[in-house]
């Protein structure tokens, strides 16, 4: 039996993979620590662990040449005055790209690679995003009604390198304000 | 300088990026030889060189860890009963694979491995289609009006190897039908 070809239906309006191999769900409880007001954060979790992202993943082998694949959709929603997003990370193979598709709603990444250099880049229906070799990444939905849905595909041999993250923190934070977002420095990025 | 993120929008309807670093063209001219019809092709050739199909590249260093991607736009008409494709190539590393999603119009994906087996995929708008290590490929656009437009992603260090599928040609033809389309055996396809 030979590895064949495949196709997966998007059902829009939703974007669900109509097949996929694994569904994760990433609630507020599982991203303590990530949001700068941690009394918004308690006080969001009383009301209870809101659903904040899901990721359907399209698996392939772990191995270079291969090509990973998934729908990324972040719900609206804010912790404080900081918009749900996801954990964010850098590749373990920390030399590899990724590409994201934007399929609906309205957000942004944001990014920053070892040596200190960000950027943030919107993010909008019909938008390719190209993210670098080096570069870390993390969705952000500014939408108040909306999920943000992008289509991503990274190396096989990528991995993830939550740990810097979460430890270090991302130096830029997007925040509401009148424009509908803005972005901020960090008060509480760590060094090393 | 570093190596920054960037983004790039896609026009709607057309769906032509805003930037690009390469655009190529493919008319009739350059794809002598891959037509079953030879007659057709003579006649079609003498009332002009038609533009079949046509890439914008958004270019990326040829190495590992990159990630190199494009649009692709294959125009509708037909060469006899045969309808406008792409040349279609393995990848010189033949262990990498590509990912297509399916902008716009409507067609198919023809496939085959170097151990002979085919597939042969139906595009349309919201498609995601898998394309791995080892399977040559060539999208035919079946619309009688529209173009067949794709987003395509595929490892910095593949590569293109055209030369086989000049040499030898596709197993398998997708040619008009009352049906919409049809797949039909390659009668001039070559061994070795």
């Amino acid at each position: 039996m030979p590895d064949i070809p495949f196709s997966i239906d998007l059902a829009f309006p939703t974007c669900i993979p109509h097949k996929y191999d694994r569904h994760l769900e990433r609630r507020l409880s599982s991203m303590e620590g990530m949001f700068l007001d941690t009394q918004a954060f308690k006080e969001l979790q009383s009301k209870g662990d809101s659903l904040m992202y899901e990721v359907y993943e399209i698996h392939r082998p772990e191995i270079p040449g291969e090509l990973l694949s998934g729908i990324s959709i972040v719900h609206p929603g804010k912790v404080g005055n900081e918009f749900f997003m996801t954990k964010g990370h850098f590749h373990s193979v920390l030399e590899t790209a990724e590409i994201y598709y934007c399929l609906k709603g309205e957000g942004v990444m944001i990014m920053e690679n070892p040596e200190g250099d960000t950027s943030i880049e919107p993010l909008v229906p019909g938008k390719i995003l190209y993210v670098p070799p080096r570069w870390a990444h993390r969705s952000v939905c500014t939408g108040r009604q909306n999920d943000l849905v992008t289509f991503f595909i990274y190396p096989g041999n990528a991995g993830h390198d939550y740990g810097t993250i979460i430890k270090r923190g991302f130096r830029k934070l997007i925040v509401d304000s009148t424009d509908g977002y803005k972005s901020i420095d960090n008060p509480n990025w760590k060094t090393g």
